[in-house]
């Protein structure tokens, strides 16, 4: 059963209406800097107050010397000052009578040394004693769109959207949330969460499990706590809602990096991967695989098929790149069966006889990327055919380029048509090449249109087959 | 042994002094067209001659209405009319004294059918009893920049360079030229022969083998004609030159699809590719792995080892990050031992403590890309330890678009004085990001001071395992 009461528990987190930054500063070389800018840059809608000993007016804003002498409630606290004022700064929560607090500063448990380890299990004693909640230490902070709230010392805002991140690595969720804002993914949480003192994955995907915001949740993790507790969870909330995994860690050498990273205790691989997959967790290999697989899920709907009908060679060439696409397809687990008789047959009405290749991957011979409507006649007798789940368009990204604007445009409108009209998944895969100052353009005005766009066809057909697995399980659960 | 008369042999091809197109017209929706423009407009320095039955002046230069007519000598024929003209043409050919003839006209053996398969061996017959060579048919063309020959339709010409390319396919050979040439690669051929029914891969490869321009060979096949001759050339070439070959038809789907594109006869891929892997053969999967394996031969020393220093974190938190790096790289083969204890000790002298990782990957905690002598002193430290074979630098890309021009080149500048100082490799791995308009920039600076730039850490692992893989094969030779 998920916890709905986590909605209200962690609600100060997600929507606080008062945010204090300790350590904030004018100082270019300190991170409480950055930290209090983002909040002022973005126009966080709550009070914003800043917390630094020497008072005085930072950023345009009176200083107070500790969180006691703030006049007004403080629900959210971000901390970016030295460990040694840390047991201070715990009374100081407890005082204020704040819900929850986060904390850039780091040097505790991954650091290794036993004292080191007790400072913060002391810091999380405290909280406890005072009420309030810890994210972190050794951490980025949170990014809530609907709650207005910047991620740490990102100065970044955007609107909210189905997609939500528990990232362990500040690093990584940032750099989640930036490229897949740039394919045009829209997020309502990223969650970093360093050393998972005390709130850790645990809560956060009970959270999001039952967050109304959420539909997707993506997740890169170092270890869990408690990994039975964690696999029933992950059970839970993927009969709703896909959660995607990507594990740091699986091989000797990355789980020696967390040691010294987040201190995180890796389990053993291979059976805990299997276990995953058991409970409907869709996996991810890296950042690229956790994308792309969240893109495809965002645009796509159910399928459980892995059939692809394959549409290449509309610029160039297409014989070789339809030869690499079939080569690429199958290793994964794609399927690329013939195009019937009948679907033969016609696509041979659509476009001249010579130098093409029917049989699946259609290769048009470089036709169709000059010819819109021939494309759109191909795609739908693809979708027609009765032997493929999906189709899979291939049009290098430099053909947008080097194309007439109305050329570019209609093909655009083209895979949007299709989108609106057929029940098929639809997805364009267009390889890196030397035009790359187009994609963000295509990709994003793609995304509008319910078209996910992905730079290869290994890693379409990666994303693509973890889709399929986990409509399998949703239909079998 | 080498076979240097081949350099005599093709040099019609290579160092044409006169071209006719044939099909040549202003007719826009026709090849022929394009084939004329590319050599008027990339200004080839010999004689350029338009053959059309109707004649009249042709993009500002009289046409022929066939090639008897043609007053000068000809080289070189490049063909784009129907092949019901192709005997006819072949005999013209043989009464014009031309030395090679390259045909963009396919709908040959490809097609299937007896019909097709014997015109095309009959152009094969007239063209030995004629005295001149086939290239093609249902091919591009040939690209030779150090005899200013655009390839085939391409209107594209650049200075040579040490890499030359065998493609079976037009379309890519296309590819990996553009997307090789915006990576910083130069190039001196690139040769595309579809059906191979006179002149093959035997044929260019040795000709490349001997080829003083040429340094470094990518290929692209889809099938051999004499299994046991072509490994026995690879061989022999693979002992002065690297050969990094790119097989389509590595699946049942593409070998099938390979059957109507160039009707090449596809082998058991698992003995062949066990057999090219004993002649010193470099292997690449897909396009992105042959370029990564030439941008990496070409500017990196020899070694032979596999062990990684990587340096991460430059910009944000660098934790997970360096987490993702290890687990890129093992299961490729890469190493990633800890750096010695005297390296740690001394990388902690540079780097605060606090929030940073020392072992391997060093994580700088976001610092380094803030600090270019910090970086600088880093990467001499990771090169000095003597467990390292290579130093690998992660960077996100946007941190050289969001810095100032000062830092973005002062950091350029860092890696490219390590190039010019220190024996060890030294790759950049600069991730897909948000800010992909500076890639091309920043990759084409760091090409020119010898850095090679990879677009994630599996891709750079695999061309450096490729390269460590040849140079040990160079040494057992």
């Amino acid at each position: 059963m998920l916890n709905h009461d986590k909605l209200r528990e962690l609600e100060p987190i997600f929507y606080p209406r008062s945010v204090a930054v300790v350590g904030a500063t004018a100082d270019d070389t300190k991170m409480g800097k950055r930290y209090l800018e983002a909040l002022l840059v973005t126009k966080f809608p709550g009070q914003v107050y800043a917390v630094n000993p020497r008072g005085g007016v930072i950023q345009g804003i009176k200083a107070y010397p500790n969180l006691r002498a703030i006049p007004g409630p403080v629900d959210f606290v971000e901390v970016s000052i030295p460990k040694e004022h840390m047991l201070e700064l715990m009374d100081d929560c407890a005082a204020k009578g704040v819900k929850a607090v986060q904390f850039y500063t780091a040097g505790f448990k991954e650091l290794g040394g036993q004292e080191n380890r007790r400072l913060e299990e002391e810091m999380v004693r405290r909280a406890r004693a005072g009420g309030f909640r810890i994210i972190g230490p050794n951490c980025v902070g949170v990014y809530s769109a609907p709650g207005r709230l910047p991620y740490g010392m990102m100065p970044f805002m955007a609107e909210p959207g189905p997609v939500s991140i528990i990232s362990q690595s500040g690093g990584n969720g940032g750099r989640i949330m930036m490229n897949g804002q740039a394919r045009g993914l829209a997020f309502s949480r990223v969650i970093s969460y360093g050393n998972a003192s005390d709130l850790n994955e645990l809560d956060f995907l009970e959270y999001l499990g039952v967050d109304p915001a959420t539909k997707i949740i993506g997740s890169y993790l170092e270890g869990v706590s408690q990994g039975r507790r964690f696999l029933d969870l992950v059970g839970e909330v993927s009969r709703s809602k896909p959660v995607i995994l990507w594990k740091g860690g699986q091989t000797p050498a990355g789980a020696e990096t967390i040691a010294s990273h987040t201190a995180s205790l890796v389990g053993k691989e291979d059976l805990w991967q299997a276990a995953l997959k058991q409970v409907g967790a869709i996996k991810a290999a890296n950042m690229e695989e956790l994308l792309d697989t969240i893109v495809a899920c965002h645009h796509l709907s159910p399928f459980t098929g892995h059939r692809l009908g394959i549409i290449a060679g509309l610029t160039l060439g297409g014989g070789g790149q339809s030869v690499a696409a079939a080569d690429a397809c199958l290793p994964l687990g794609g399927e690329v069966p013939a195009f019937t008789e009948e679907t033969q047959r016609r696509l041979r009405q659509v476009l001249p006889p010579v130098g093409i290749i029917w049989r699946n991957p259609v290769d048009t011979g470089g036709m169709a990327g000059e010819n819109p409507p021939a494309l759109a006649g191909i795609l739908d007798l693809a979708a027609a055919d009765p032997g493929m789940d999906l189709v899979m368009v291939i049009l290098d990204m430099m053909h947008f380029k080097t194309s007439s604007p109305a050329l570019s445009q209609a093909l655009l409108e083209v895979l949007s048509a299709f989108r609106r009209s057929q029940a098929k998944p639809l997805v364009l895969v267009s390889p890196f090449g030397p035009d790359e100052e187009v994609r963000g353009r295509v990709e994003r005005e793609l995304a509008r249109a319910g078209v996910p766009v992905f730079a290869s066809v290994e890693r379409a057909t990666k994303a693509l087959m973890n889709l399929s697995f986990y409509w399998r399980f949703r239909e079998g659960g």
